[in-house]
């Protein structure tokens, strides 16, 4: 059963309005954390949960939280959340269309009269993209005792202090950990994002049923040679860090191909040449590799692998290579029972296929004290994070109708 | 028959008294031209000139000359020249023994008393390495009238023309053209040099007969994907800048290895990398490619080979890349003639082999107007243009005495 409306045109609207509000001299869509357009698109949120009859709240760590009060005290909340900053040069989706999916369904519900027995919590996140602060996910962090004194501390560029932004948007930086939610505080926690990436554009499907957020580790490959003259030194004689390092780049592509049917990805995205001249054999290459997937075992496998060809290339080649683990977090997984939820849910609105989702999100954090379930809409041409990112508005809204379904799916089955 | 002493102590002394005419501020052994310590050490030349029985003249192109008459007035000139600048952080050897085997043979040629019949020129060229103007060989480019107005009109960083800088060095910069040498008014130019490269040493041979000076061709490959997130993007939905550069890079090693019978270098040394972030699947890299051979035609072969590897990689990989020429100078080749006589003048000197110059050099530009020959003595560990830069006083000076053979050879033959 489908219980919600497509309304294409009122989150039309909301995406619009909300893309009004951003720094217009900055590229695309840009609205970062604790600025005069942060906080100005809050107002018009808090303003938005207010009609649609939630109670508006900040917590401590200055996330926006709107509250609709269940039949059934006795029950913890379930929370829908997402978050509304954007990385510089950004654009009007990302983030944004998961706030606003929580508010069009707060408003059907009162609309159609519907009661839930749960509590439900519409979550604005605080700053979840990468910050100033090098750090991402800070609101949700906050909301689950994962930020640090050590990086409430930490200031950005201009001197600001995190704690301090949290504190212009509201929170109260020294109450968090006492407020912080723990394990058993939230039933469930719903988010509806793009994907951020082609797959359900080029398999034409409308929603994706997350299966789980990928684990990540990040290494740093240095392919120590010799920085000979490019001019004097004969091929034989040479010890190049760059041809070395094309070796092992091309390494990672294969045993992530390789592993592609456990949905692995491998990238060497980053790579600095020493001394970097046209007429200099290259004396140092340095670079770093990414990992992601749903497994830890397979990702370990593929350093094994990629080690393995670092001892043949650096007999092959006398070259000197060191790998250095900068990173590793680990998967999430949604588990069976929700899986299923959000299917029903899907079931009338849309073509959904299950996929892992390979970025990170607010719903990682949250994970730490909660279940959780997400669903992703298509992004054109697999496009996020700059101002061609789009998704078509009757696209949104399946993602909304969906999402709502699964929450009343829940919301029954919880309470029984 | 080796007519000359090997004085390692007088070369020596000479090498450590210009080793310390240098910016001391500055890493390693730095002497740029148009400087004071430029001034100091040419002065310091002009000396020792003087000592040795030469006439001191600069001349319109700021060249330092020493002059030994001969004694047929109808002979073109035999020239030995080299140059006395650095590049910043260099080192003690490149282009200073040249100079200084010259002033050494005029010594040894006055303290035996021979005569030559050719007149003898010893040339300090100006500002050899790369300049601050864009330009090298300066001095020997304006020797033979291949400096432009539109590079004399250049400045450096700090203001400075190069024509003031000329001046500065004791040239006339409005009578380069009109007093530059042509062809047939210089019968021999002959140079001694470090090899700057491994061959010499990893051979145990401790003369270099320099068989040419290689053509180089530099092209620009740009390779075109799409900048896509690393995480959600699956392997077999990438556009992948990088893996497609890698695969290009082994592929211009494989050529030049191949082609090495030869002696052709091709090198990669240079290359950027956008957006260049370890989550962003590279969306574009761009790096410069650099082949040297003293066989124009196996160039070629290499490029097109180089062009038919870029197709695969565009329909494979579906990128699309663009190869741009940046550069391309005609190898210089050393005659039969010069080469035999090189050759008798190594014969009771020291273990010597053929091979081509890789790097360019003062004898570039004279070549344009005179046959060249050239002499190379080890560099340790292959290595040029850093304070490491190394070879044997006792190898310098086998270097002097076979460049002093082959004059007396040349000044007979030729005169005959």
């Amino acid at each position: 059963m489908n219980y919600f409306d497509q309304n294409d045109e009122r989150i039309k609207s909301d995406i619009l309005t909300l893309a009004e509000m951003i720094n217009k001299e900055a590229e695309g869509f840009t609205r970062r954390p604790f600025t005069k357009w942060y906080a100005q698109s809050r107002e018009w949120l808090a303003e938005e949960m207010g009609k649609s009859g939630l109670d508006v709240q900040i917590d401590a760590a200055s996330n926006l939280i709107g509250r609709l009060e269940g039949s059934n005290k006795e029950l913890p909340p379930i929370m829908i959340g997402s978050h509304t900053d954007t990385v510089t040069g950004g654009g009007r989706f990302d983030g944004i269309i998961g706030v606003l999916a929580g508010i069009e369904i707060a408003r059907q519900l009162k609309e159609k009269g519907i009661t839930l027995e749960h509590t439900l919590l519409i979550v604005d996140f605080t700053a979840e993209e990468p910050s100033e602060f090098g750090i991402s996910t800070i609101g949700s962090r906050g909301m689950v005792d994962n930020l640090t004194d050590e990086m409430l501390n930490r200031t950005d560029p201009n001197g600001l202090k995190l704690s301090e932004g949290i504190k212009i948007a509201g929170g109260r930086p020294g109450d968090i950990s006492k407020e912080a939610l723990k394990s058993g505080d939230i039933s469930l926690y719903l988010e509806l994002h793009i994907e951020q990436g082609p797959v359900l554009e080029q398999t034409n499907n409308d929603l994706g049923i997350v299966t789980g957020i990928v684990g990540i580790q990040r290494y740093r490959i240095t392919v120590n040679g010799q920085p000979n003259h490019a001019g004097t030194t004969p091929m034989n004689m040479r010890f190049d860090a760059l041809t070395g390092a094309a070796e092992l780049i091309l390494e990672v592509e294969k045993v992530a191909k390789k592993s592609y049917k456990e949905q692995v990805v491998g990238t060497v995205g980053r790579l600095f040449v020493e001394p970097n001249g046209s007429n200099v054999v290259p004396g140092k290459v340095v670079f770093d590799v990414e990992l992601r997937s749903l497994s830890t075992s397979t990702i370990d496998q593929m350093v094994e692998q990629i080690i393995s060809k670092i001892k043949d290339t650096e007999i092959n080649r006398n070259l000197s290579v060191s790998i250095d683990k900068l990173s590793q977090s680990e998967p999430i997984f949604v588990n069976e029972d929700i899986l299923k939820g959000i299917e029903e849910g899907c079931e009338d609105v849309g073509k959904a296929i299950l996929l892992p989702s390979g970025a990170g999100h607010d719903a990682n954090q949250i994970a730490r004290i909660a279940p959780i379930g997400m669903i992703f809409v298509p992004s054109k041409d697999g496009k996020s994070h700059c101002p061609e990112e789009w998704t078509e508005y009757s696209q949104v809204t399946k993602g909304v109708c969906a999402l709502g379904n699964a929450l009343l799916y829940f919301d029954k089955k919880q309470s029984n």
